[in-house]
């Protein structure tokens, strides 16, 4: 799953450069793995590339987003509109992977009402009807740690099955939720450790 | 290493809080792992607790902050002050766990010589002298996908060992230079991979 992500991005990056063919040796110096390990990835897909021309990048673009679940298009909110959701509001990266940001919560009155990256930030007071109204597969959270255990639970029992949680605490929720965690000062953390280790 | 960060911040949180001892099992529980699999993870570092008291929270968080290398000060400086770059600059979470986030840099003059979160928006011409009269450790790169080799490599020969990378690409840098890449968008399709995994 990891390296898939990678060949995708940088697949998206060559479509954006109007580069319609890759072979495995170009596309494994894009992220940094040898050609057989490309080969052999691409090939566990059903992909093989042509000998002397490579691979289409709009076929790999299409059966590497079906693997990745990008074939669909994912609803998504997001909860919290500090100053981290307002950069995932303006962020371009998630359209592209077919994500949908539909709404946006706060409890700011100085940020409800306001547009950013094309959403509308809604009063948190209405999280509850317009998630109901119509369910988003996925929310981001990108609240306080002391208030992410209250609207991670909330978000669940209105339907979400799946929760990117910025705030850096662990939630406890059913194993049918899938979480993924992305704490900010941990990555920094993980980072001056490797730097250590490498000396 | 994951746990440990795990510990830290809930340990940290704790302290906010004005507890000053924890038992193995409230601290596995804020972790969402076994008071056994905690003991043994501390005893690792040489930390007991006191049979029916517990650890104390202090005495933790200096003994993992040494572990995790946040016993020392690391400066950062900071590229790109988009609104990821801002929002980074806001972040509250990066000093207490050691990072002092020295100066930001960006290329865009509305942003040049505001201030945010407390650090100094400088002109990118300026980096490669500020970076030379005091080395930092670590730099976060938030510039654009196209402009984060150049920035990364000009980085490393000024003497910076580590990189926390949001540009979403894999830069390509000497093995002694520590990398830990977050890309937002590959973890909200890690989070949508996950959803279809546990349906």
């Amino acid at each position: 799953m990891g390296r898939l992500s990678l060949y995708f991005r940088e697949l998206y990056r060559l479509r954006d450069s109007k580069t319609t063919t890759i072979n495995s040796k170009e596309l494994g110096k894009l992220v940094n793995v040898s050609s057989p390990v490309v080969r052999r990835d691409l090939s566990a897909l059903g992909t093989i590339g042509q000998r002397g021309v490579g691979y289409s990048v709009d076929a790999l673009i299409e059966r590497i987003g079906q693997v990745l679940g990008s074939g669909k298009q994912w609803e998504v909110v997001l909860v919290g509109v500090g100053s981290l959701g307002d950069a995932l509001l303006r962020y371009r990266g998630f359209s592209r992977l077919g994500f949908k940001l539909t709404a946006a919560f706060d409890i700011d009155p100085s940020r409800i009402g306001s547009t950013i990256g094309g959403v509308q930030v809604l009063d948190a007071n209405e999280l509850e009807r317009v998630v109901t109204a119509a369910p988003p597969s996925l929310a981001i959270l990108a609240v306080p740690a002391d208030n992410a255990a209250d609207v991670a639970t909330l978000l669940v029992s209105l339907g979400v099955s799946g929760i990117l949680n910025f705030a850096p605490t662990t939630l406890k929720l059913p194993p049918r939720i899938a979480v993924v965690n992305v704490d900010l000062a941990s990555e920094l953390q993980r980072l001056a450790f490797a730097v250590q280790s490498v000396k």
